[in-house]
């Protein structure tokens, strides 16, 4: 009864949610994520032009999770909903926003406030909103902001995308290395204002600006005053300002790294590059990985129409001209095919396992790769192992499938063909889903993006071949 | 020239690397991976049983490199290699490694070894060890262990694995909300050999020792000693000790949290969570959806052999029967087949551009789902997209294909039918490349795992009606 009674209650105050809190108590599920059916009150509240209502609805909201919001919003309400927010959520919000809804808002926003907007933001974040700006917006936009702020914004997108200087903050606290804790803390509270937000590491610099050590926050805090900084500080791993973000990420995970410091050649220190970026890059570089293998180009959930189809249409049009070439091997097959029709449907079954054995191998190297795993060290044993599992899992496969086939055909000679075939072609598959990537990756190619192409290609290529001339010899 | 001497030094000094420094230089590439060419020298020392050359090739590696060079070596080596860990180097080390490396090795160290070096992990990376220990060695370790430090163990491995209990380390630095800064200073700078290594944060708690807010450290110091810490510090997002990892990485990635103190049930605090321990978080789930979508099974680079054929056959076999089941469409047209005998060729071309197409839209659905982007809000709207997608890209390929086709066997009917064939094919594998996942996903099972066997089925098993059905339509 009083579980009925809660329901009751929950429902009354769903259809008349008055207060603030009843309000952020329906925004999020358990799981944090935003609850779907906050989307279409949003939308109503947008459809009657209620301002007083959506101010109190997105009241309830993390910026976070206003950016979450968007994503499910049509692009209509998106755009009217634009208005509704002040330049400091406006900022929040595009920081958080993916690509494709950011660069369809940013046509609806002023540049005036737009401007405004990326003076709220760090100069990271708001180099990248600026990156995704039309050439004339971007004038204007950058025309409009003060000069230390579109500085900063035009020394960050001066280094190339999806590196370390790009991802780098410009603000970082600095000591010289002969200061003890007690200086260092007085400066702090002196600067304050100066100061980044949040920070998890005074770099120790020499004369030229160098780091020398970083002292972590917590043990400046719980070190005595007169404590020299240089007996509490700790070794750093610095990153060079033009170092691919998928390699930060790598040192970041490997050593644990909250923050880091980063230098331009000379060892210069010019910036910070803090943990919580690089769950972004990790989220970014395994999320293109997989989309990759799977054959689709970079493209979000938010892509319009024609943009998914961009994004999906080009592997297809790969695909359909690796198979063409593939079943151009059945050709002068065709006789024995018209006289052993059976062989029509163990074609289908052949290619269909060379390409799953295929992908499981390719997948495991592609990580294995990604992740470091898989070297020239290791190479060897791996390819080997990769073979031998080829041959025991084709064996087992084939003698499954042979088996079956006997019940049903009563033709040893038909089933000593599957059995022959599949262990035959889950070789190859195995060959190619760990050989091509390794040779993608030696030769400077994305494995993740190409390697499935010549895996499929080689298992069905060879897979008839194996198949249909294993066949021709034993049962013809 | 300089180029060559370059070279040329760089050949002596690693034929004959004496200092440390140089051995460091050596032990890294640029991109801060262990240097393929380390293993070898590390895997020979061992051979010729040269301990002094061992420790000081393993005296310039950092344990995280150590723990990767265990990954490079043969199981042979990592055996020998053990006995020249200190328990200090072993802990940091175990904490590294992969299970199934961890797994191994453990069975090889000695109790008492084992006992010392799980002393002076953090509680989390404790238990995690020896949750990995066999039931027999598991008793003698914790009873070789001092009773705090076993009871740390056991209360962590009390919480389900995978959930915050387990992820969480029970050290946090907390206090009452009526302190002032310096209050909290001084405290830190009294207590601090009892404080975590590293903290971000100082929870603010209530008498009943519930968090009311979190002071950032860098706030802190910034600060001056007289203010209140009800001043300055912010909201916390509390994890409930019982949520799943999953969910735990997502609050992190989605607020950009550095750390989150960790409540039981009550609200009171329990522990804490930090960043650090999500990136391994996202790095693993990820990883499982990769390999799940690939149809492989859990089981890393380390599996042994018979691991890895574990992982991989139970999906091939799967695949078999699915792959029989749909064949078995093509039975009823064979006379037809034996009569138009290109058709033999047609069927693969549309069993892999259907399967093609459904794995993309399969893996966009199965991350969007993941990353909580796609629910109940706009599934209808993705759909609806999703079957557009299909048909265009059909009309595409089934234009170049019907093509292609008309200009080598001159005729259009059966053109027309590969054309129709293809369309239908592309929008069932939207169809089910969309639906699949999300059906899946509201019954609570994991849409990574099991939606490309259904979908591969469905793509064949309509491919390969719809290709024969209309050729016996327009071509009998």
């Amino acid at each position: 009864m009083s579980r009925e009674t809660d329901d009751l209650m929950d429902l009354a105050r769903r259809q008349n949610p008055e207060t603030e809190e009843d309000l952020e108590d329906l925004a999020l599920g358990e799981d944090y994520a935003l609850n779907p059916e906050y989307v279409p009150m949003v939308a109503d509240a947008l459809d009657r032009g209620d301002t007083e209502r959506l101010r109190d609805l997105l009241g309830a909201l993390h910026p976070a999770d206003i950016a979450d919001l968007m994503g499910f919003l049509s692009a209509d309400d998106r755009e009217e909903l634009l208005p509704h927010l002040d330049p400091e959520a406006l900022a929040e919000i595009l920081s958080e926003l993916d690509t494709e809804i950011r660069e369809e808002i940013l046509e609806h926003v002023p540049s005036a406030t737009l401007a405004k907007a990326l003076g709220e933001m760090e100069s990271d974040d708001a180099a990248d909103v600026v990156d995704d700006l039309e050439a004339d917006k971007r004038a204007q936009v950058l025309a409009a902001m003060p000069d230390v702020e579109r500085a900063a914004i035009e020394n960050t997108l001066a280094y190339e995308d999806e590196t370390a200087g790009r991802l780098m903050q410009r603000e970082v606290v600095a000591a010289p290395q002969f200061w003890t804790v007690g200086q260092t803390i007085d400066h702090l509270r002196r600067e304050s204002d100066e100061l980044p937000e949040l920070f998890f590491d005074v770099y120790v610099v020499d004369p030229a600006y160098k780091p020398v050590g970083a002292a972590p926050v917590s043990h400046l805090l719980r070190s005595r005053r007169e404590t020299p900084l240089a007996q509490i500080m700790e070794q750093v791993t610095e990153i060079p300002v033009d170092m691919d973000q998928e390699e930060v990420a790598y040192i970041f995970d490997k050593y644990h790294l909250i923050s880091a410091p980063v230098v331009e050649p000379g060892g210069r220190l010019v910036g910070q590059i803090t943990v919580d970026d690089i769950v972004g890059v990790i989220q970014e570089e395994t999320e293109e990985d997989i989309l990759a293998l799977a054959g689709v180009s970079d493209a979000g959930r938010d892509a319009g129409f024609l943009g998914i189809v961009k994004s999906r249409l080009p592997w297809l049009l790969v695909n359909l001209v690796t198979e063409a070439v593939a079943v151009t091997v059945i050709g002068p097959f065709q006789p024995m095919i018209a006289k052993i029709v059976v062989l029509v449907m163990l074609i289908p079954i052949v290619s269909s396992l060379g390409g799953n054995a295929g992908t499981q191998a390719l997948t495991v190297a592609v990580r294995a790769i990604a992740t470091k795993e898989l070297n020239a060290a290791n190479a060897m044993r791996v390819i080997m192992r990769e073979l031998a599992v080829g041959l025991l899992n084709g064996g087992a496969v084939g003698l499954m499938l042979g088996g079956a086939l006997y019940l049903w055909q009563h033709d040893w000679k038909l089933s000593l063909v599957v059995f022959l075939a599949i262990i035959a072609n889950l070789f190859v598959a195995a060959l190619g889903g760990i050989l091509a990537p390794i040779v993608l990756e030696r030769f400077g190619r994305d494995p993740a993006v190409s390697s499935s192409v010549v895996v499929t290609f080689m298992t069905d290529f060879f897979g008839f071949l194996a198949l249909l001339g294993i066949a021709a010899l034993i049962l013809l």
